[in-house]
């Protein structure tokens, strides 16, 4: 059973449970995974956290992963990356594996653009400054580029859309983010971030065809660890 | 704390949770309901077992609803129409509230049509043979116009090809079903399996005016009860 700690935000988390439905190759109910999904938005804001302006959300999502191991969880997927930050912490004190969510997705990035090219990384404030993405594309001989700061501001905004439900809203902003960033020269666009994909989803195919979108490369680790392959 | 009884389908109980945030008046993720989602497919087939041919699935179900309870649920949504055909059983034994996703359509398909006139029911033969929507609808003075069998067999292989993620092939059947009985003098549809609201998606707006989305209906009644109102 895999358990899902989500609610980071939660059309995020339906975003991911679909893509896990998607990954399976399935022809009835029974061929898909069992999961279970902790959907609870009250954890505090994880950017805040990250940049020392706010509570840590440790042990809400601590809570989370013991009431997912107790209710039979033998792996987490955690849909939200800037919570990634405290992966560490969650696998030591929370008791249970946890697929790593930027390993998926670096995974996911190889099969698509050989070594010493560029990825663009879409992600927040938190999830750049936790580093994570940057060291694992730098191990595998990637540069990393990032949007400039007032991109970067605008993609904050488009999240926060997504979180109130304005998907037209945040395509906007997330579009015009990615274009700058293949623009500057960017050969492949880490989505890391689980509210971007829903912003990219309507983007022409272009742009989608250069993105490895972290959800779903987690969504397709999941189903492989839970079909044991 | 919200429970979802889930995972009949999969990518049913995705949608469902999308539905539930999008029917939240939200800015942040902290504004968002806090629900706990049980996706476990390999609960046996629900309309063999109401036709008299296959293992019961209410066990499995109650395994489900007991696992939900554990973590925290006070009340549960089963994002699954057919499987209301054991509501009672599940609220007896289950030992919490469950919103029953009839009663939600109903108050929906009240909103849209005035008594007196037809409502389409577009569900699986488990649960017509069940028979609690045609008894809500007969009390609100609603006659139940049912698809023909022919038709009747079209749209359990739509069902079928949307748990098998091919939406583009279940949108082609359910459409043609729907607008059958739209010409047939239905005033209204009750889309009342959880799979088609996903094959209907992408009907003309004409259509989808004249739809009731149970899962919407029932992702609103869960907010509702969330937020107390």
């Amino acid at each position: 059973m895999l358990g899902v700690l989500g609610g980071m935000g939660p059309l995020a988390t339906a975003d991911f449970l679909a893509k896990v439905a998607a990954a399976t190759p399935a022809t009835r109910d029974q061929d898909h995974i069992p999961l279970i999904a902790w959907s609870v938005p009250q954890v505090p804001e994880r950017v805040p956290a990250i940049l020392g302006d706010g509570p840590s959300p440790l042990p809400a999502m601590l809570t989370g992963v013991r009431a997912l191991r107790a209710a039979g969880a033998e792996a987490i997927a955690i849909a939200c990356n800037t919570a990634h930050y405290w992966y560490d912490e969650l696998v030591e004190q929370g008791g249970v594996p946890i697929l790593h969510i930027a390993d998926a997705a670096l995974l996911e990035a190889c099969r698509r653009a050989p070594g010493g090219r560029r990825i663009g990384l879409l992600a927040t404030s938190g999830t750049i400054a936790a580093g994570f993405y940057q060291a694992r594309f730098r191990k595998e001989g990637y540069a990393t580029l990032l949007p400039p700061s007032s991109n970067q501001d605008l993609l904050h905004q488009g999240i926060q859309l997504v979180k109130a439900g304005d998907i037209a809203g945040a395509a906007v902003l997330a579009v015009s983010v990615a274009q700058n960033l293949l623009e500057a020269g960017a050969d492949a666009l880490v989505v890391g971030c689980t509210e971007l994909p829903l912003a990219l989803a309507g983007a022409d195919a272009v742009l989608r065809a250069r993105m490895v979108d972290a959800t779903a490369a987690l969504a397709a680790a999941s189903v492989a660890w839970s079909r044991g392959i």
